[in-house]
């Protein structure tokens, strides 16, 4: 079997070729892809037959959960969808090669700043094998060779997918080498080492595994460890739409990043607002942790003391802390100091306090009257999603395929050289824009 | 004295302000900082002075080179050119604020995508004093903090400099806070550890500074550290701008990243070419270092043979390796493989050769006929250069203020809650650009 290393290399030649693919051979291969899918179903469907009796083992020696096994699962219907996400990204616009900017420099010397796929983006994934057919797609869209390294639940599914959708690409501007699967454990920190070959990691997972791959890598790293979000009820806010939005943002489905792990309230709304959607946290079972002000007010619904560790910890979870304020400026405080930067709400009728809220808060998306959760790359229009950054250089929040782009910059001349624009009768520069 | 630490802790409390400051305050703090240069000369001048009496010592002692010694000196025309690069930034346009996107999700919900400041950016440059009214002035008009670290034989100036332009801020949405110098040589590594407060690395230095940086940080680092840039002459060239661009290439300023160190000559232009070319570097006292076909043309000239690793090279001298290639392919593949990413250029009289060497070249600046000492932030018209960077994440080549921007989304809402749109009856998305 080839290494990680050779597979690196031949997805750094295979990108050079395919970053120059016209949109059309791009678009005929996509459609190759999903009718291919199509086709295989049963090669696909047999394969994770076996992934899934090798994960009820696991699961009844206490090695998985129920939930794991179950995203594992691949269905006559999750093909359907795998179809349905190659043929969003066929219609998603070609991003290579438009021209960024055009500025002549000089008369006949002309700067042309052209969107460029990065190169080679090492992609690690769980046990859902509906994300090689995504991010595939994406990569072949805008050019990128792909080193793809999903769970060793799901090899037989991966492989079977990946093979599937690798054997239909029938044509040259479109190589082969330009996709990779890795299939070991340990390809994954030889992947880390590759800063060579590989431009960008993208690893999706748990906390810790993100955290250890930013940790042990040269190569630029796209993603977040911790979501760690608040929502701001204001001192004027609309009753209805503030219980919709923190309700919704803890409760819709806690286990994920854009959920909220703190509430936040003014002390002037306190009183009436808390009382109300505490019960309706109870009534969901949600635990709620409180500073003194509003462990006054919730007591009887028998919630806890919060200590200073839960103003940071992502609970991921139905656990919710809650801290009275005296300002939005105290709101602000909290949010920049003990938030991870990832999204955060206010819920206000005064406009002024909104703007100010989305002003200075630093944090790559910010809510005014909206629940968190609607930070997602498939919700914010993006068609699919890379992943969301927490980062601020590239790219930041829910990331779609311009998180796949950077530029060149071409200077068409016509045997400029510098030492005529430099020194005592140094010519001047144009700088026009074209 | 602050330690490292506390002065990031402050210029991040200051970014979150200052990113919010208005274009005028902005322009106008800078008018106060150019006045302020020009009325202070005296005392940029005198502690100047001292930094150059010390430098002579070094110089004595062989420590400091007589290019580096002058480099230090400040006098009234270099202060005159600072106080003119602070009026370039005040003419350059606010990035800031600027909607990058608008979307309508749903009705009543509205995703805005808004240029904002990077964060805090630690900044680490040699002898060069300029360097501090450079960038503070474009870090103060993009709104981002900054730490400033400079080399230690110009301490006494930059200090000077420094406080001058600190102490002409007057207004209370600039934050002084938001700029912070730091004068002892642990604080470089010290800065390399505050992950949580500095957003963004720019070195610039010697390769093996950048490399040092680079490997012990895990924040993102601008810039680069190798330069090992080429010249291609095709098979059908005009004579006199391969000439041109050759000669400018190597010998305008060899000591430059974006000087070339290969010259590729395609072997039928190689016997027509190469004497010509050899006899000006000859004159110039450039010493060629040739391939085993290039070597037989040249050899009446005394140049050397080329080993191996002159192909990986970067002399930043008066010395050029010189390869035949069998065809433009050769040249891209030798370019891929050795370069840096960094600049090349080719120089060809035919239209579909010029085009395929722009495309497949893997640089982040290409160049056709053109001379590759272009390739920086003046000459492309940025106004000023924050570095040029030969990463392929956030910004690429020569780089301006766009380097310190990033963005954030503006999510506006109604109440609008995620679970309205998930499940059996799930509201669809509009997706409409505003």
């Amino acid at each position: 079997m080839e290494s990680v290393k050779d597979k690196a290399i031949l997805a750094k030649s295979g990108f050079i070729i395919l970053s120059n693919a016209k949109t059309r051979d791009k678009n005929e291969t996509l459609e190759s892809m999903a009718k291919s899918l199509d086709k295989n179903r049963k090669k696909i469907l047999e394969a994770n037959k076996l992934d899934i009796l090798g994960a009820k083992k696991l699961l009844q020696r206490g090695e998985l959960t129920d939930a794991l096994v179950k995203r594992l699962e691949v269905t006559d219907s999750k093909i359907d969808e795998m179809i349905l996400g190659i043929k969003d990204v066929i219609k998603l616009e070609d991003p290579v090669g438009k021209t960024i900017s055009a500025i002549e420099l000089d008369s006949g010397l002309e700067l042309y700043q052209i969107a460029v796929p990065i190169g080679v983006i090492g992609m690690v994934f769980e046990s859902r094998p509906d994300v090689i057919p995504q991010i595939m797609s994406l990569a072949l869209k805008s050019g990128n060779g792909i080193l793809l390294k999903g769970g060793k639940e799901s090899l037989n599914t991966n492989k079977a997918i990946f093979e599937v959708l690798r054997d239909s690409i029938k044509k040259k501007s479109i190589p082969k080498e330009a996709f990779q699967l890795l299939e070991r454990r340990e390809d994954v920190t030889g992947m880390l080492k590759l800063d060579k070959y590989i431009d960008l990691i993208i690893p999706r997972g748990s906390n810790e595994f993100v955290r250890f791959v930013q940790s042990n890598t040269k190569i630029p790293v796209l993603g977040h460890s911790d979501g760690i979000c608040h929502a701001y009820v204001d001192k004027s806010y609309d009753e209805k739409k503030a219980l919709d939005v923190c309700f919704d943002a803890k409760v819709q489905y806690p286990a994920v990043c854009n959920a909220i792990e703190t509430l936040l309230v003014h002390e002037k709304s306190a009183k009436k607002f808390l009382p109300k959607i505490g019960k309706m946290y109870k009534e969901a079972k949600v635990e709620m942790r409180c500073c003194p002000v509003s462990y006054e007010i919730l007591k009887d619904l028998k919630v806890r003391k919060a200590k200073e560790k839960d103003w940071s910890t992502e609970y991921n979870d139905l656990i919710i802390s809650i801290k009275v304020v005296r300002s939005i400026e105290e709101a602000l405080d909290h949010i920049n100091k003990y938030g991870s930067h990832h999204t955060d709400a206010i819920i206000t009728s005064d406009k002024k306090a909104g703007e100010y809220f989305l002003n200075f808060v630093d944090s790559s998306s910010v809510m005014l009257n909206a629940s968190t959760r609607f930070a997602d790359g498939f919700r914010y229009g993006k068609g699919a999603e890379i992943g969301i950054s927490t980062g601020k250089i590239h790219a930041r929040g829910p990331t779609g395929m311009e998180g796949m782009l950077i530029y060149k910059y071409k200077l068409i001349g016509n045997g400029h050289k510098v030492s005529d624009y430099v020194g005592t009768n140094a010519k001047p520069y144009t700088h026009k824009k074209l």
